[in-house]
């Protein structure tokens, strides 16, 4: 028995699934997560969870947390939306509780394992996801392991500055790249050019040729690319896997993410840089959590 | 015997230095480059530079190159200042030549390399080392190991865009980093505000409280934050070693890279941020080729 079960704690729900060791997900379960309860309640919806799996014989369980985690000990350090877990022994409490050995790590960081694992990433021993949604959330795989950084924050890609003194953010910083390129970002592009609309409305409007809504793609696209430009320059890992609710528009933003691309990035065709959508879908988090728990355990011996 | 050499290849001369298993330069040489002779040239005087370092049972050699190395095979892919050296098999040719292991690599990375060997990345696992002078060269290390990206020209961050449209670069984008913060870049700003001046001029002409002066390293200082914090913002990783001719001038810059950090980066207070001088000057390449000769020898048993 190889498998193993992925957890994602979102702030409405716990998606939970039993994995293969192969990739595949055997079962899922939902719960509420229950994040008005308190730390205690979240635990217990937890164990619900990994109970209507009813998998005996699991090796591990990986558990991807939004927000940041300290990996030497797995405490949430902070975590915006679900309060109750600031500052949380996530490991130790849910080891204890499940009374197997636990994973904990950031959810954008899990998703990323995941889709390198049997996702767009897979084969790509170095690559960033990055995840459009309410903002823009990253993972960093390097040489086939998740990049933490000193701290554990790693991939906080949405904050790269792209337009300085620009649009307010709520880290308290101005011109971050997630107020344009982001779901949130690209309604409020839309928002200024008097077009008020989710980001599939603005898309089909792009469609039929309104000029604003192109122009929404322009933007949120040429911001993108200034940020990611960054990313290569530094980096040089060349393959971003996007994925997140807003990622189809990444269609529409791409031309404008390749001329900012061509502008920025030194020495390097922008074709050469690799673009990539996810494969995983919202199946990345919990296949991500699950390889988490099983690579612990081969580590472990 | 557990010394190697090291070897700094500039376009205008070739510093070598027999370095100690502990780092300590124990010989030096310096000939010039003799690029105008083409590699054969080059290639001589290498050999030159070795042998007046009179080393009998050397373990080997490193070597820094002012371009862009293909790790693998040890090509010099591009060198803008050794035109003989574009594609250029120096590994190969360099190891025959010398009749002994050679590594080469880039020479920003290689003066990382000494810097965390015994400079002021000691005992830093990992970092990053800019370099100010014509432009921003930088080295990273990560894990303990040189970070070479997918195909070794990771370091490029002097083209990190800071002013989307501002001023042209070399590179042919516009805004890069390198445009305000490296030593050509404060020339530049002090010229706009009416001052032809190098780098130590300026400095002393703010230390008088020349206001131009100041608003130099204002606008550097801001640009070169704003670069920072993208960096912080993507790996997580604190320590920033600054080198190069124009590191002087960071004491001036430094309030106002703290304050566009303060603005950059989220999660984390600008303090927890270390920016360091490097330590080994113009050592730092020669020290850090050794090494990379001396981990090579290791890693081959």
């Amino acid at each position: 028995m190889t498998s193993t079960v992925g957890i994602d704690i979102g702030g409405t729900f716990i998606k939970a699934a039993l994995v293969s060791g192969e990739g595949k997900v055997m079962r899922r379960a939902r719960v509420a997560s229950g994040v008005e309860g308190g730390a205690d309640e979240i635990e217990r919806r937890v164990e619900e969870a990994v109970g209507e799996l009813g998998g005996g014989g699991v090796r591990g369980v990986g558990i991807g947390v939004p927000g940041m985690v300290r990996m030497d000990d797995g405490v949430v350090v902070r975590s915006p939306n679900i309060p109750a877990w600031n500052d949380y022994p996530a490991r130790e409490r849910l080891s204890a509780r499940l009374g197997i050995g636990v994973v904990v790590d950031n959810d954008a960081n899990m998703a990323a394992l995941g889709e390198g694992w049997v996702g767009a990433g897979r084969g790509t021993p170095s690559f960033m996801m990055i995840t459009l949604g309410t903002g823009i959330g990253a993972g960093i795989v390097l040489g086939g392991r998740l990049w933490h950084g000193d701290t554990g924050r790693a991939g906080e890609f949405g904050h790269v500055i792209v337009e300085p003194g620009g649009a307010p953010c709520g880290c308290g910083g101005r011109g971050c790249v997630e107020r344009y390129a982001s779901a949130d970002g690209m309604r409020r592009l839309a928002s200024e050019l008097g077009i008020e609309a989710d980001v599939p409305e603005i898309m089909a409007l792009a469609g039929k040729g309104d000029p604003a809504a192109r122009r929404v793609f322009e933007t949120a696209g040429g911001m993108l690319g200034i940020a990611l430009g960054a990313w290569f320059n530094i980096t040089d890992v060349r393959t971003v896997i996007v994925g997140g609710g807003a990622a189809p528009a990444l269609r529409l933003m791409l031309p404008h993410v390749r001329d900012a691309l061509a502008r920025s990035v030194y020495g390097v065709e922008a074709g050469q840089l690799r673009l990539v959508p996810a494969e995983l879908g919202e199946d990345a988090g919990v296949i991500g959590s699950a390889h988490a728990a099983g690579i612990r355990r081969d580590d472990d011996g």
